[in-house]
């Protein structure tokens, strides 16, 4: 009878008192007192209170079941919306089986483990999926910014011939018949393109570094966010373009995830200047800290021992080396690990929680 | 003494008349007539005329050379900008060694091998640059139309404990000691997402295809445009939303590259709506034309006979069939493949050169 009526959404609800409407969702709760019982339908705009009067009380649903309810919507004081929909028919669309953990509650108790297992259960919970959305509004407001500072988003390949930082940390495939590797940053393409007279470009994509480390700040696949730009006068130019561009990031963040934030209670941090180091400071903390030498040198000789250090053979980086005899304008750039600032910004204990499908030394699924 | 000049860029030299301005960019042209010599410079944003004369004129520099001028904004009729600018001085920033074949001619003439081994020189074409802003305008009006439409970016991983699409196509690497493949489609993953209540979602992204084909249309990595709703009704909605998607980047493409489109000779077409096939129609041109037969079934048999002729073990998909367990709304999505359609739209002959450093069979450089 009702069968015509398109899906309204539950942020809809509130300018549709009196009307007849069909919505769509998950069971996150279901109350039963007496002849009357509560289901509370979550779906990806909110959550709504549905009452089941007279027959329909009583009604087992499993919690987590996908449902769609047919009913009308009534004014109420005893919900934020303040709206509730009154259910003339219920139908289960998706039953759900038994859950192996509780997804409803307020705080999130289940362990790491148990949450990156059951992605699909532990993103129900509103504060992981708050994760997601503001992680997906930091990397939308870095392309936003650099799109209107006039950079062009480049696409370079991820099967490569050769690592861009080394041998050691470097998956490698077989790529009919031929050794490969996977790209461990867009570092040579991005120069490459630059001096392609594209001049200022940007890559937002995944990279693989084939760390053995295990720690809470390492990821073996992430998301880069990566720049490179013509004519840069000197490098303190790239220093003011990236606090620009997380400046940006974090007043976007502010703008659009406003309910994320309340949930997760992050206050964002108002960035007036990031904190710099002189390199001979950063020498001598390596030095005096981590009892690490780096060699000196100008910015070629650098590149050529890094090579030899590391065990590259400087023939297997021909075309990238080709590059520099075709006229190349003096450039640089930077890169921002998604994940990381995701974590770092809302106060995560492991970097993992900011990646839906973590990829570490022990885990390859899901 | 005008050493502390910013640089100003060729489209902004209209508005500096009787300026001094420093311009950098690359050395398009250089021509000797007596006692004047001329200079095009191209950088990023056009190409700018600029006059030697007196001691400066007979000026010897290799084109492509990466060069610095100052000089004056003057007006005049020769050049289709309006102004041109007359040097006061140059300095060669990056001297270019002997190029393998000329890039500045009207027609690109250098064959398709040439072409992508060289790549930084041969996208200094003007034509062949035009790709490549264009490509940039699909992904981001692809992005934009579905921001609007309330999806959310995801980020899905590339290493994977099993193809997507089956054994055959699937490069494999070794993941710290497990067998690890890389993803064919974010197909899997999408729908985990769905079903973990964000319901509307998309991923732009490499996908990687170990096809043995060596076709004009074939790339064994390629940017795939990816998205899944959650809750349609039907298929129809989701050709719907293709179409509407398709027209926005098309429209897009017509507002942002109009002087890409005049230099590639480009009509845009004016989609109305897209050829549909029925499936049974799809089912009698494979068998007709192609010898091939599809199976009969439901959505869930074919996935598993799928499973089953393409020699895959339903065990490795356990993650993936658990998310059938917790309550799945009904779903669909589609996935574009960004490269095949930048190189449809304007008429490339391989879908190569729509690929800035392509990967197929025999090629994994540059």
């Amino acid at each position: 009878m009702h069968t015509n009526l398109k899906r309204t959404l539950t942020k809809e609800c509130i300018n549709k008192v009196g009307e007849m409407v069909k919505v769509q969702g998950w069971v996150k709760k279901i109350r039963h007192l007496g002849n009357i019982s509560f289901i509370v339908l979550r779906e990806r705009t909110g959550e709504l209170q549905c009452v089941l009067e007279g027959k329909l009380a009583g009604v087992i649903i499993e919690t987590e079941s996908v449902i769609e309810v047919i009913g009308k919507i009534v004014p109420t004081n005893n919900t934020v919306l303040g709206v509730e929909l009154l259910i003339k028919s219920v139908k289960v669309i998706n039953k759900n089986d038994l859950l192996p953990f509780e997804v409803n509650k307020k705080e999130v108790n289940i362990g790491l483990e148990n949450l990156l297992n059951h992605r699909v259960l532990s993103l129900r919970h509103e504060k992981i999926a708050s994760i997601f959305k503001i992680k997906a509004t930091l990397e939308e407001a870095f392309r936003e910014y650099l799109i209107n500072m006039d950079f062009i988003r480049i696409f370079t390949p991820k099967i490569v011939s050769q690592g861009a930082e080394g041998g050691a940390n470097v998956f490698n495939l077989n790529y009919f018949g031929k050794d490969a590797f996977l790209a461990q940053s867009p570092q040579f393409y991005k120069q490459m393109m630059v001096a392609s007279g594209l001049e200022y470009v940007f890559e937002i994509g995944p990279v693989f570094r084939a760390e053995e480390h295990n720690s809470s700040r390492h990821l073996n696949e992430y998301i880069s966010l990566d720049l490179e730009m013509a004519f840069i006068e000197d490098y303190e130019e790239l220093m003011e373009l990236e606090t620009q561009v997380i400046k940006f990031m974090f007043e976007k963040v502010k703008e659009k995830n406003e309910n994320e934030l309340k949930l997760l209670n992050i206050e964002m941090p108002t960035i007036t200047e990031i904190p710099k180091l002189k390199l001979h400071e950063a020498r001598e903390i390596l030095k005096n800290r981590f009892k690490k030498e780096i060699p000196e040198g100008d910015e070629y000789e650098m590149l050529v021992a890094s090579f030899r250090e590391k065990g590259l053979n400087e023939e297997n980086f021909q075309n990238y080396l080709n590059t520099f005899k075709y006229g190349v304008p003096p450039h640089g750039g930077f890169a921002i690990g998604l994940e990381r600032l995701t974590a770092k910004l809302l106060g995560l204990t492991n970097v993992r929680e900011a990646s839906a499908f973590p990829r570490d030394i022990n885990r390859l699924t899901p």
